[in-house]
Parts: structure tokens; C-alpha cells; sequence
């Protein structure tokens, strides 16, 4: 049976929010975006645009920012564009209004502060009743909403309600591939941000692009075979929101990762360099954590591992890329999905 | 057994063979390096420079520029790093120079002009009792010239004779994969341009890099489907030789694919667009071949598909964009390598 969604909801109405709002509106639904901020929601709603986040971006008409989390009550679906240092605030505020069995979509990565719980993972326990998804891949929000074509993954836990959510979500600007992978779309978008910290260091040396590609290359062979000891599948790690959402932020200093990498490889301390940076790098915390992991893997992960040792103040960047160029020679069947 | 090179020599002293060349150099060989131009070769021996290819890199003393290709008699291993259009009368020049049982490494991808003959599948011919390589990756000359950091990937075909030449060849700055998968190194080598021609026309669309994104992952996976279907393994198509370089082409105004699409993205004709290029677009001519192959396959290869639309003036770049985004939604894992 095809879903159609009537009215939608999306918590959080930052630029990544503002950005899927518009996506649904397109789509023909009508869309509550909610902000805690009055202000910021009194603004969007006089000028149909959101000139915080995403500025000269004309919003279509379909879309009301609110700030009453009980008109959440009225949506048959909603997404959550929340960051992760809100999205436990922003659940006790909102998930006691959601119907019961709506369709929940998780769009933002990364985990609950200071914890190795995933937004994903929580938003099961914040928002109790709900049915979640994930979505997840190379976009960036600015254009999204300007309505430059992006192509992502949504990941929900049954075959047949992935499917009618995405058809109903996805526009032709905004492919949506389906997947049940939710363990496989999760990791990816953990691992890639280790890697990306890799590739920025390796621009930061000036180290130029074929390193960059070579760098993306194995290390995408390093992200499906951390991710598949996590219990991810191959076709997601390689697809889009694993590979796909790494060579978006390896070529892009709009990822906060590749820049503090960059910072990193220019020979600032880590320190110094998370003064430049604006919000969480995930990749910092999620390296020791998949270094271990790659320490009992028969191939290892060279470059996630580089990464952590630099990050721990073991290595300095120039020592790591030496290490990384240094290492045996060896065939390159790193990747064999049947291995 | 560990394989020792004393003097390697280098078919082609244009920036790609003087490179390669340095590779050697700085691993210890005595580098001949043999021009069919004795301007060209006295200039390289006076200068220590390759002025016209790579300019204002010095390039190490044991290269040595040659145009006798007698002299190519003396070298252990030979590299091969002619252009297309110049492969067949240089294997006539200079094959009955080199020792009986050589390594050649072909190091230069494409097919014979007019023909769907691979450079490697021609230099078997053309340099009869020879052991073959191919050599292909990610690198720009330039980049490995001044040592800057490229992985790529030497196969032949035999497993030990690989890892023999390939340690051998190997420096820190250029690390040298290996592989048996012949087949699979020029299935990428030749599926990655006609992929590259699609980013290219986003590019020149200016539709952003998500979308480069997207087309670079999800292409990824119609390489890897259709060069499975002319025998590449996996593991070489999602690698160094396949994605790797994919990625570099398709971010890079150097490829000539690439900047092919650009032009026909801010729409010029076909012709128009070939004017502004200089050298071959392997991919025009690689393009129908691969939609034929993809018409076969279950899930196809519609970005591939599309490219050979636009060539064949059968739709227009918008069209053929239009085309890729209206497709039916569905489940990711199109890069199955179980299924």
C-alpha cells in the first residue's frame, strides 16, 4: 500500500532540519519545523526564509516554524535534525507529543555526548512508541534546499516500511535508496569520520590528490572491514552513506573533521586546532575505539589506526603519513568482500 | 627470492614516463630514458629537467635521456609510458632492443586507435617475449615527480613475479599494490573515464558536490558490476585502479574525461566541447561499448547508460540528469558481491 504523508514534522530547525523541510515540502506535504527559539521561528515564518542557517534560500510557503512542541501531535511522520549536544534536551521536550507508531526519521549522525550511544540508538529510548529510521549520506543542507540533486540512504528495520517511507519522502533532487542496514549506515558514518581527519591531515602536509584518492581508496577498504566486524553489510559501507558521505568530506572543509585533520597537518596541536572548529568532530572520539578494533583484525585499519596515534599525541602527522608509506608492500585483495 | 633492478628503462620521455623514471631513480636504478626527440633528450640531459612535461622539477642525475633505443638492451626491467596514438610505432622502434624475457610494464591505459585492443593486450603482441605488467592508479605525474605521496597498483601474471617487481620498484612516496587481476586493472582503468565524463556534466551543471558525490558512489558500483561482467575481480574495481582513480578524475580538471563532461554540462556540442581538449577521451569511445554490456545486466548501469545517450546526441545533459533522478527509488545494495 502506498503511504502518503500528510503532514510532517521536523525537530530542529537548524540548517540540516530547514534543508529536509523543504525537501518534504516539495514533495506536496505540509511540514511543522520546529525550533525552541521563538525568535528564530517568528523570523522564518514572516520571511520564508531561515537567514540564520541557510541565508538567501527562499522556503517554500508549505512550511511553518513552531515552537508549541504539542503541534508535533498533528504529523504522520517526523524528522529529527537535531545535533547530537541538543538531542536528548530536544526528545524531553518533544516525543511525549508524537503519536503513538509515527514514523520517526533520525537525520543526524554521531553519538549522545560523552557516551558511545548512538543518536540512532538513543532516539529508540527518547522517543519510546515511535518507529525509527536512519537517514544518512552526502548532502550538505545548502544544497538540499536550494534543490541541487543529492542522493542518500534511509535505513529502517522492516523491508516493506523502508520502502513506503522513502517513496513517500523522496523527491527527484533527493534520491533515497532504501536499506535495512541500520547497523551498516551507523558505522559508516562513524568510521568516515576518522578517515576524514586522515585526508585532512594529508591536505594539510600538501600532500596533493592523488593522496587524497589513495587515501580514500584504502581507506574505504579499511571503513567496510571495520564496519563489517560491527555487523554492517558490505553494499552500505561501499554505499553512500559509508563511501559515498567519506568523499564528500574528504574534498570538503565544510566538514568539521577534514578540518581539524587540516589543522592537524599544517602542525597545530590538537588543541589549538579545535579552537577553529565550530561544533563536535566525532572522529575523535570514535578513533581509539575502532583502532582497537582494527588491532584484532588480520589486515589491520593503517589508517585509522595513524589517526588515533596522532589524535593520543603519539605520532605527529608527518610521522604517521611516513608510517603509513613505510609499510610492507602487499597485494591488494585488502577489500575481498568473499575473504 | 629478492629481485635487485640495476638499469630500468623508460619508453616515453613525456611527463608521465619522465615520473616514472624518478620513481626509479630514487629507488636506486640507473634510469635510461629513451625520446624518439634528440631536442627533447639533449635538453633532459643538459638541464636535469624535463622543461616541456614537468617543468621546474629537477630530476634526479641517474636518469639518463636517450634516443638509440640499442641502449635500451642494457635495462633489467622497461616501462612503457607512450600515449595511445604513438604506442604502436614506438613497440616498432624500440621491441627489438630489449632483452629476451624482460619485464615490461605498461603503464599507460587506453585502447589502440580505432580499435578496441587495450594498450596491454597490444603490447603483448607488440613486444613479443617480454613478461607484461600494467601498472595503473591514482597519480598525477606531477604529484609523483616531486614525491608527493600515490598508491597504485602493479598487476601481472603471475603472483610471485608481481610481488618480485613490485618491491623492487616501490618507494615510500609510491607504493606499489599488487595483484593478479589483469582484467580487472583495465576494466576500471577504461569504465572510470566513461564515469568520469558523468561527474564532469554535474560539474558543469554546477549541480554541487553531492551530487558528484552520489555519481561517484553509486558509478562506483556500476563499475564494479560491469567490469565484473569482462572478468575484473571485486576487489580491483572497488580499489586503487578502479575507485581510486575514478575519484582523482573525477575532481580534477587535469582528466580529459572529466573536462569533456564540464563542457558538455555548460552545453556545448560534442564537437565544440572536443576542441578545447587536448589528447583522446577514451571515454567516447569506451561509452557505447559498456551501455551494451549494461543492457544485459539486471540492475543495468544508468549513469554509464546515460553518458552513452549524451555522446550519441540522443539526449541532452539536462535530459540525461533528469533521466537519472526520475528513476524508480529502491533498496542500495545494488554492489551486492554475493548477489
Amino acid at each position: 500500500m502506498k503511504l502518503k504523508l500528510k503532514t510532517v514534522g521536523v525537530i530542529g530547525a537548524g540548517a540540516w532540519g530547514t534543508a529536509l523541510a523543504t525537501v518534504a515540502a516539495h514533495g506536496g506535504c505540509r511540514v511543522l519545523l520546529w525550533s525552541r527559539d521563538e525568535a528564530h521561528a517568528a523570523a522564518i515564518n514572516a520571511t520564508h526564509e531561515n537567514a540564520r542557517n541557510l541565508p538567501g534560500i527562499a522556503l517554500p510557503k508549505s512550511i511553518r516554524a513552531i515552537t508549541d512542541p504539542a503541534l508535533l501531535s498533528e504529523a504522520d511522520a517526523v524528522i529529527v535534525a537535531v545535533p547530537s549536544h541538543a538531542f536528548t534536551a530536544t526528545a524531553k521536550l518533544c516525543a511525549g507529543h508524537l503519536r503513538n507508531g509515527i514514523l520517526l526519521i533520525v537525520a543526524t549522525k554521531g553519538y549522545i555526548p560523552g557516551t558511545d550511544r548512538t543518536l540512532f540508538g538513543a532516539a529508540i529510548e527518547l522517543y519510546p512508541g515511535t518507529r525509527p529510521f536512519i537517514l544518512s549520506g552526502p548532502s550538505f543542507a545548502a544544497h538540499v534546499a536550494r534543490g541541487l540533486p543529492a542522493a542518500v540512504v534511509l535505513a529502517g528495520m522492516q523491508h516493506g516500511d523502508v520502502a513506503r517511507l522513502g517513496n513517500a519522502l523522496g523527491i527527484p533532487s533527493f534520491r533515497i535508496y532504501f536499506s535495512t542496514d541500520i547497523a551498516g549506515v551507523q558505522a559508516g558514518g562513524a568510521i568516515k569520520n576518522v578517515l576524514a581527519i586522515a585526508c585532512g591531515i594529508a591536505e594539510g602536509m600538501k600532500l596533493g590528490d592523488s593522496a587524497r584518492a589513495a587515501l580514500v581508496t584504502r581507506g574505504s577498504f579499511e571503513l567496510v572491514r571495520l564496519g563489517r566486524e560491527i555487523g554492517g553489510r558490505y553494499e552500505t559501507l561501499q554505499g553512500l552513506s559509508g563511501l559515498g558521505d567519506l568523499i564528500l568530506t574528504a574534498t570538503s572543509r565544510q566538514s568539521r573533521n577534514f578540518s581539524l585533520g587540516v589543522a592537524l597537518g599544517e602542525g597545530r596541536s590538537l588543541a589549538e586546532a579545535l579552537t577553529h572548529i565550530k561544533g563536535p568532530c566525532e572522529g575523535i572520539a570514535a578513533a581509539p575505539g575502532f583502532a582497537k578494533l582494527a588491532e584484532k583484525m588480520r589486515d589491520g585499519a593503517p589508517i585509522t589506526t595513524a589517526v588515533a596515534n596522532v589524535l593520543a599525541g603519539k605520532l605527529t602527522p608527518l610521522q604517521a603519513m611516513e608510517e603509513l608509506l613505510d609499510r610492507p608492500l602487499k597485494f591488494e585483495a585488502g577489500n575481498n568482500p568473499e575473504g
